[in-house]
């Protein structure tokens, strides 16, 4: 694995190298005897006709250093570029930056009017009066005021003064917006004269290799090393991001006054290098949840030096500047209507409100939908499996695959439909359990039993892409997190989904999902799907929107301290709504009446009859 | 003078090794044949006895590398460790400075109260509202928080925003005034809660070795390293300055919290690392002239990092913020009475006015009096001559000496007074000149007559101290440059010496010299002994002021403004006045009716007749 990095080459890694996820399978060709013995690890995740043919994960197998080996990345052990989701619903909204930008025509010195640099060109802005001074942007003021022969276009913002000084007339002026997923970073390159997108950038997140999610990377930042190293790590990814755009649409990076920043509370932190301890234990407080402006200098951003770095605010530990961007995008704080929105990610985050009132959770659904802990799990890229059809008689499968060539894994929109399509089918009961039955598409595997998507001879990988019941396992914890979450944020608020009129689905699946696939596992609750509204990155639109009005920016603050948020693990009813969250589609606690009613024609498995009876004695 | 620069070895250094000043006398012990002969330079400053025993001047001798070579550096080429100034007149302000400190108890958060540190401590500050976050500071936030246990001591700033936050209780609040003269840098740590002085500290200029005055050290930074290495120096002298005041006072200096900086506007350029390349040429533009805030860490100063360094505002290219504090301090801008001041130093600032009105002058008097271009020149430490008195009959001289230990050379005041006493005792004329006479005391020397202050029996150096025609014709130039400025601002304003009700001198000399000497040599106009306060530094008390009362800070950019600065050099009767003030004490033309009367008595040299002839017929 360092070998591979040292040496660019692209290698899946979705636990940062702890030896958990089991995805970056190597062959290898030459020296095998040179490597450390397989550790425990390896033998969970490796068949042992894979060790025999010298399969190791590339994070485990460790080289003495003396000698030669030759090592061969697998295809689906490659990582490929993400298919990622940077596009988002359209918002109209009035031009009005934080930044300004005027040519200048100053009239030179001279003994009878010896002012100085700055208060000349202070003395010629629209709106005389003051304006704060940055002392990089002084230390060259009077080269430019000299080379432009006295006329200098100048840039400022609203809130922070003086960002730069250009010799002659130049008035170009451009902003970047920036979504930091978890695992998905997003950048989108704005033209603040027109308001237009000039062009998108997207990379992966830089920190997956130190851990898949929100927990996982807290952990790795609890050494001063660790911490050091996730900062560092985004604000490089960033820094490509903005070079990227910058370069598709011929754009000098220094040409960007400000930076707009929307991510979860962690990710805020991480990148501007907060120390994010206090979020890894109850209550999880943030270092700081108001807006904040920073010199892209002091964070080593590469854009104007003394450019603009505007943070949007963070609502609490679990429920960060993502979630305001979404609801600023969505205008759900404006509309009397009562809305649902629902951003989903290796970290989601539902908000449900209307302009009175709103209330939050963020659910730790994890990455499966990611692909990861999927056996077969993949992003979003070439060869995934994006779209299943099963039919409920043949069991026959037929599925679509992003870019139309041969199969090498599954990716979230795939799973999603894979388990609604399964569960259709009677592969799988409602406890999630894969039934046994003569079928030449149903087995058993090394983990249990096992669906067979897609059999060796479609695939690219030359074997047969699987779901098994641990796969299953992992999607039922991932869709119970967001159903619980749903289900708790709607009983505090003393709403039912009839009320709701509105429903967003955001984030990455929001736009590839089947809404339909997505309500027959119970991801989302029963709402009817002409009220879905998929709003793909709400988040980025929210960080664009700031990005070129002021005035939507100053709503972001009064979003942030209406949203109420709810801890969720802490929550009395967690435990027992998680459980029967896990159901396929749900058992819903809040409607549990209705539930308990049709109780006798769910198949049950023994070991959740003492659940029901729990259940039941609660409703007496 | 490189290897003594390594050496850490103290050699006075006037001109900044360009082989001008003739200060940096060594004598060669061993290996004098490895040396480069002597230079033109040496060969002037140099007699041929002192050639012959092995003497050089450390900036031109150049050493091949190859052999040994043994150094003395003489008594007379030590610079020894300065007497400065650092006193001032004390002025009453009412306390109010600009930052703040409390100890707040902070609510511990809770799941039911999740908001962040930095919004728990807003929501404790006295006045509720925002606060501008410094991303450093956010950064340590949660420790301090944690480790005071919920209790922790803010200090804010009220126009930069948080400053500091430090766990528990600790509300030890410093501030540091400094001011940055073209020679002399003095300090004074002062405690906030009280407004008192704790401990001073000064040093000379660490950047005199790269050029005397003001026109050498612009010259030094034409190239960028040039202009690096002063901004280096100035910063690195500075936190002498505050490691010395904290240490006598046992203050840990991360407990500054500001600093607030006078300095002449080339000072003020190169302390913030502005470019001073227009201050080199008519119409002398600077960089900017508001008041301004910068982040200690920014300039690498050593105080509290997130700090705030507080500038003066300037008036104009050579009036700067140490004139501004001078007015701040003596309260001219404040009084009905029309006020005259003179800081002098090797850049001599005037301003002349009231709360109506305010004009000023600078004056290019150079470091005469400092020591610098005169023989037997030294700056007021010990060994110095300091004063003089001459017996008009006998010409027999007595003098008393910095530390009463026996004379190695003379200071500024000593040089003021020898020329006073050797007017009146008739040694010279009203033209400068060393009358020609029989006595042990006037002699023919190297450079033409030269009358000896101190025999080579009574001197620490073993020989004779002397006053030279050369050394006349110096300080001729110095005190007519003051006296230029202070004759055109009264015309400029319309007033004469009878006007005036109130006269400050300020600076260096201005607490040492006799005010008496300083009128007869015509250092002064002639204004009555009774009206002249000696403020001593006036501009160090005015950032002392500024520092504990924000509303006197907010005058003194009113007062920068009020000033109104003329261009002596541009002055169109610059010329005349100029050569009408080389006349001890002074032809005033302002005053040329009266002195044209007198004429007939004056003893005029034959090159000055026609000068004379040329003012009579301007009178006409």
């Amino acid at each position: 694995m360092e070998a591979a990095k040292d040496l660019g080459v692209d290698i899946t890694s979705i636990c940062g190298g702890l030896g958990l996820c089991g995805k970056c399978k190597v062959i290898i060709r030459e020296g095998r005897e040179l490597l450390s013995p397989p550790s425990s690890s390896e033998e969970r995740y490796l068949e042992p006709g894979e060790l025999r043919a010298g399969f190791r994960l590339a994070c485990q197998a460790r080289f003495s250093g003396r000698g030669k080996v030759v090592v061969e990345v697998p295809e689906q052990s490659r990582s490929g570029r993400q298919r990622l989701l940077v596009e988002g619903k359209h918002v109209e909204v009035e031009l009005n930056p934080a930044a300004h930008i005027a040519v200048l025509k100053l009239p030179k010195p001279s003994l009878s009017d010896p002012r100085a640099h700055f208060e000349r060109l202070i003395s010629k802005l629209p709106h005389k009066g003051s304006l704060r001074a940055d002392l990089r942007v002084l230390r060259y003021l009077p080269r430019a005021v000299k080379k432009g022969n006295w006329t200098v276009t100048i840039v400022w913002h609203t809130d922070v003064g003086l960002l730069d000084v250009r010799p002659g007339e130049d008035e170009r002026l451009y902003g970047f917006a920036v979504d930091i997923g978890t695992t998905k970073l997003a950048g989108y390159l704005v033209d603040l004269r027109s308001g237009e997108l000039v062009s998108v950038s997207s990379a992966p997140n830089p920190q997956i290799p130190f851990g898949e999610d929100v927990i996982a990377r807290i952990a790795h930042s609890r050494t001063e090393e660790g911490f050091r190293e996730l900062h560092r790590v985004i604000i490089q990814g960033i820094n490509g991001l903005i070079r990227e755009a910058c370069e598709s649409a011929r754009v000098d990076p220094r040409l960007v006054v400000e930076l707009v920043v929307a991510g979860n509370t962690l990710m805020h932190h991480l990148f501007l290098g907060l120390p994010p301890r206090d979020l890894a234990e109850a209550p999880y407080t943030p270092v700081i949840d108001s807006p904040l402006d920073v010199r892209a200098c002091d964070l080593g951003v590469e854009m104007l030096p003394t450019g603009n770095v505007h943070l949007l605010p963070n609502v609490a530990g679990f429920v960060g500047a993502d979630a305001v961007a979404d609801v600023l995008s969505t205008g759900i704080h404006l509309s009397s209507e009562l809305s649902f929105m629902i951003d989903v990610g290796t970290n989601t985050e539902i908000v449900i409100g209307n302009s009175d009132e709103m209330h939050a959770v963020s659910c730790a659904s994890g990455p499966a939908f990611e692909g990861a802990h999927i056996k077969f799990g993949m992003r979003a890229t070439s060869g995934a499996i994006e779209r299943v059809w099963i039919d409920p008689n043949t069991l026959d499968v037929k599925y679509s695959v992003v870019d139309g060539v041969s199969p090498k894994g599954i990716c979230g929109s795939g799973i999603v439909d894979a388990l609604a399509e399964m569960l259709s089918a009677g592969v799988i009961d409602t406890t999630g359990k894969i039934l046994e039955r003569e079928h030449e598409r149903i087995r058993k595997g090394p983990d249990g039993m096992e669906f067979i998507l897609a059999f060796a001879d479609e695939t690219a990988i030359g074997k047969d892409i699987v779901i098994t019941q641990r796969d299953v396992r992992e999607l039922q914890k991932a869709k119970a997190a967001m159903h619980t979450g749903a289900s708790i944020l709607m009983s505090e608020m003393g709403v039912s989904v009839k009320d709701v009129e509105r429903v967003f689905m955001a984030g990455a699946f929001g736009l590839y999902i089947d809404p339909a696939s997505a309500k027959r596992i119970g991801m989302l609750p029963d709402f009817p799907l002409e009220k879905i509204t998929q709003v793909g990155n709400a988040a980025g639109v929210g960080a664009r929107v700031a990005l070129i009005s002021i005035d939507k920016r100053r709503e972001c603050w009064e979003i942030a301290q209406k949203i109420r948020y709810y801890e969720l693990a802490a929550h009395p009813r967690f435990q027992e709504e998680f459980m029967a969250s896990m159901y396929l589609p749900h058992l819903d606690l809040f409607r549990f009446q209705e539930v308990v009613e049709k109780m006798d024609g769910l198949v049950v498995a023994d070991r959740h009859k003492n659940l029901l009876e729990k259940l039941k004695s609660r409703l007496v």
